[in-house]
């Protein structure tokens, strides 16, 4: 049961940001900037970033639901579990490979974040933006992570409901909308 | 030298928070909210709860801004420093100590969170909203630390440059504004 009365029928972070919106709305309109606004990076590519921050802090919503957002942007699902399970061998640019490298990094600590690492990027392409990015979508991943968890929200167990809440986040993005999660619910 | 071209002028977050307004304003308008918006728990409270998670998260130039910010706000420096060293003994009230308690969990990772933290916090009268601001402010310095550190952002070593950021975070809060860090370089 989460640790504050939260709607039920608004699991994970939905009932969280429900339950306080002048809270809420900076921190929706921060990640839609900076997973669907303007960028160098895809969509897809920078709801991998969100993957790999919450696969590290072991959220197991913000992983389903990231992951079956980046799956539904990108088209198949093979990038994102490789990204998570086995990211040597992940299908993505050595760019890539670098920003998911320093995203992982930022997870645990800002200080393991190794000029080594920052170099491997940018030699492989990384522009500063899309470093200053990285960093700043890990960091944003960190703060929904202990939300999610820090509330005891609760987590659904079907994954239909995360490609649910995936074309609700492909369609809609992340900004506040009436009727936002109509047809969540199974 | 930090990893993305900061101005030198502008050391640890305040750099940072230049180097791309769009994303920056969200933040600063969470942390307004948060930390000096309408709430049960005092500006000096809530910096000591922003300063306990930068101290977890070994940040040092958060550690120095917020303890100087619940300083000067407290007007003492004894509890902000016993928060941080000796909780048990820090002269804080019984719910203080519980919400800082979920703030130190909080900023090892969501689950850390108890339901016996949260009922022992509860009991002391912390209310739910005290309770969510608490896990979402202790969330927030989880990203702000990670900024910081993962930039490799410059840390003054004067702890008169904290003073004086410390007189602008209570004067001017953390919203934008014009001539915002006049006077912060000594």
């Amino acid at each position: 049961m989460p640790h504050i009365p939260l709607d039920v029928n608004l699991p994970g972070i939905t009932g969280i940001l429900n339950y306080r919106t002048e809270t809420a709305l900076p921190i929706r309109q921060l990640t839609q900037i900076l997973l669907r606004g303007d960028s160098t990076l895809t969509e897809g590519e920078r709801e991998l970033i969100a993957t790999v921050v919450s696969y590290g802090n072991e959220c197991q919503f913000c992983t389903a639901a990231h992951t079956a957002a980046a799956d539904i942007l990108l088209g198949e699902k093979e990038t994102a579990e490789k990204v998570k399970k086995d990211p040597l061998h992940a299908p993505v640019s050595e760019k890539m490979k670098g920003l998911l490298d320093i995203a992982r990094a930022v997870q645990v600590s800002g200080k393991n974040v190794t000029t080594s690492m920052i170099d491997k990027a940018k030699a492989a392409g990384a522009t500063d933006l899309e470093i200053h990015d990285t960093v700043l979508i890990a960091a944003l991943f960190s703060l929904y992570n202990r939300l999610v968890d820090g509330f005891a929200s609760v987590t659904p167990a079907e994954p239909a409901f995360y490609e649910r809440l995936a074309v609700i986040l492909k369609d809609k993005g992340y900004l506040p909308s009436e009727n936002r999660y109509a047809g969540l619910k199974a």
